[in-house]
């Protein structure tokens, strides 16, 4: 299985999906800026991740993890149970929506985009939008993990996101800090962010 | 089942999926305005849609999609086979992330937050962006379904993202506006479309 990747992108989730669950992998490193020499991504927009598993191409970080654990019985972090599975769903579809929309924006209005091209009144309302996400998920219970007692997909999108929340600039609550250094210091990750930043 | 709805609200994906499926259900109107008479929606927030499933309660839309098709084997709409799930979840998470986050976006600073708290330049840059993921769309074959031969949970999400699109005032494509027309002549979409906006 190859996985199109780029340092400090969405390609992380894959690769810690994958290093979660033990399974062997062929990391791409792509190259993304105009005129860099490398492989280009097989996406039609030159995105990033991208799985390529023998004839079968797929895009969306989501759509690829969730693939990788239905096809390669990645159970524990994506179970088959309909309540337990929907209950990831659920945060995932937080984490990419609720929570990254805004955060994305922010970074991009605040840092990525070219300067000509970043608003300033886009990045305060994304920053205001990203807080009252945060202020929500701080009130959910995370002595263990977002979606109970083990460590699921949830986590990982999770946890990405509010690191991308922390480089933006945005605080957050001391019980949100650690949970991002709880995720982040598991070994597959230390392994996955190693790979991804190649 | 029980489903909390409001007029022209998301809770129109879950009513539809429970049509297509001529599964039974309980739709639940719920009051969303400070002072409104009515039964509040059990999301912390107030949000809809809310499934409620005997004890079982579940939020974000594409969650409890997935959940009612899981759980009462709605395998057209959103089948078991890992590779056509995957293309499936891939439009699914294209629809919430690249198109509905700068409709919705475009929408609010443009229509739904009190004058006052619209900002002209957000609306514009959200704007721009939806328009980036609509001619990207273009390029997507539409003269069957989203996924392939079937309609599946996909179509759903993307043709009400499209609508959304259109009330705020961003063009389509030809191809994309018969593409929503033929979406929301479906019998179920139709029957949906009524309980929803009770």
């Amino acid at each position: 299985m190859k996985i199109y990747t780029y340092p400090k992108s969405r390609s992380l989730r894959v690769l810690w999906t994958l290093e979660e669950m033990e399974l062997p992998y062929q990391p791409v490193r792509v190259a993304l800026k105009p005129g860099e020499p490398g492989i280009r991504s097989p996406h039609p927009q030159r995105k990033v991740p991208v799985l390529e598993d023998g004839s079968f191409f797929l895009a969306e970080t989501q759509a690829i993890c969730k693939f990788i654990c239905t096809k390669y019985a990645g159970r524990v972090l994506y179970p088959v149970q309909p309540e337990e599975q929907a209950i990831i769903d659920q945060w995932l579809s937080f984490a990419i929506t609720e929570l990254e929309a805004p955060v994305w924006l922010t970074l991009k209005h605040k840092l990525l985009l070219p300067e000509p091209a970043r608003v300033k009144a886009v990045a305060e309302s994304a920053a205001a939008d990203a807080q009252t996400a945060l202020r929500l998920l701080s009130q959910a219970r995370l002595d263990r993990w977002i979606a109970g007692e083990n460590f699921t997909l949830a986590d990982i999108f999770l946890a990405h996101n509010l690191a991308w929340a922390q480089a933006a600039g945005l605080t957050l609550s001391e019980s949100l800090a650690d949970y991002v250094k709880r995720c982040f210091s598991r070994p597959a990750s230390l392994r996955a962010v190693e790979m991804n930043n190649r």
